[in-house]
């Protein structure tokens, strides 16, 4: 059984180890770059190398940024005074496109998982207390996914947050439970923005 | 609407020009990539890279290859005096893993498509007559695709060929017909290559 050449194999293997990318897609995309003009395989090749050079996390609020601190945080149009708080940067985008938050972001990037080994100390809590302790914030609002890790990820937040006097409410449950945030679609999240509530 | 970073949103732009990937999964496979350690990406980059300039066409059968001559065409165990003749290199592929045949191939790189402006001279039909002239084969299997332009380049070919005094045959009628070659389970491309026919 001949097959692939070495090569072609090789990046039949590298793309294999995509998330979502079966055999037969990684065939069919091996094929697709080799047939397409050198041109566009350097812009891929850059654009892939560029995204690893030149994204660091905002220093404010850790989502993706290409300068020191992001443009959602540089945004003068946004209320400083409104926190939302998420898992992911995934999250962050999805919330934007939903069109309906005009406050700033906290990303703890990740969620309470004992099981995962991934405590309150890995995540970005301290940072974001004090965060809230220097801008004076009026509201939290904690938009983690409503799955276990997240729910935790909630209660714990609310405990440590209490003390600092600021209004926390948590992201309605309009969304689905037991999915994730960043797979739901955009009226929904926009629902679920409206329909905070204290806890 | 705050959206992603510059590069982010430049590499899901390159990702989502590739064939089967709708604007999510560009999104979930940037968010990989960016996620991954930089050894990770380089050897992801350099295996687009490599295969972009170690690939050429074999100048006996252009089947992919890294050398002049590609694996299958330098292989002694294989019976140079049968050719199969394929559209495209998937084709091979498809054939090699039903693993019944002991042959080699001939790879037009396309079929007779009026409306596309591929008439008889865009394929590698004119070198098939060198090589079968030159090599003397015994037999050739017309493995086209069955569909309207695979059955039209069959049909071509085997006008073509008929005065070379060569035995022609038809790769057989189990594959589904009105889909494509390289989508069929290997049973079923076993069965075909078994039942070939003379035509």
């Amino acid at each position: 059984m001949a097959k692939y050449t070495k090569s072609m194999q090789n990046l039949i293997d590298e793309i294999s180890k995509m998330p979502g990318i079966g055999p037969k897609s990684a065939e069919r995309l091996a094929f697709y770059i080799l047939k397409q003009p050198k041109k566009e395989i350097v812009d891929l090749t850059n654009a892939i190398i560029k995204l690893k050079h030149t994204t660091v996390l905002c220093k404010m609020c850790n989502n993706l940024s290409e300068e020191l601190v992001c443009e959602i945080c540089q945004d003068i149009k946004r209320d400083k005074g409104i926190i939302c708080v998420v898992e992911g940067h995934n999250d962050i985008i999805a919330l934007e496109k939903s069109g309906s938050y005009r406050g700033v972001y906290h990303c703890l990037l990740g969620s309470l998982s004992p099981l995962e080994g991934i405590g309150p100390d890995e995540l970005k809590i301290n940072q974001l207390a004090e965060r809230i302790k220097e801008t004076k914030a009026k509201e939290i609002i904690i938009a983690t996914d409503p799955d276990t890790e997240g729910e935790a990820t909630a209660l714990y937040l609310t405990r440590v947050l209490k003390p600092l006097n600021v209004k926390i409410t948590r992201i309605a449950y309009g969304i689905p439970v037991g999915t994730n945030l960043e797979y739901s679609d955009q009226a929904t999240l926009a629902k679920a923005i409206e329909g905070r509530r204290i806890i």
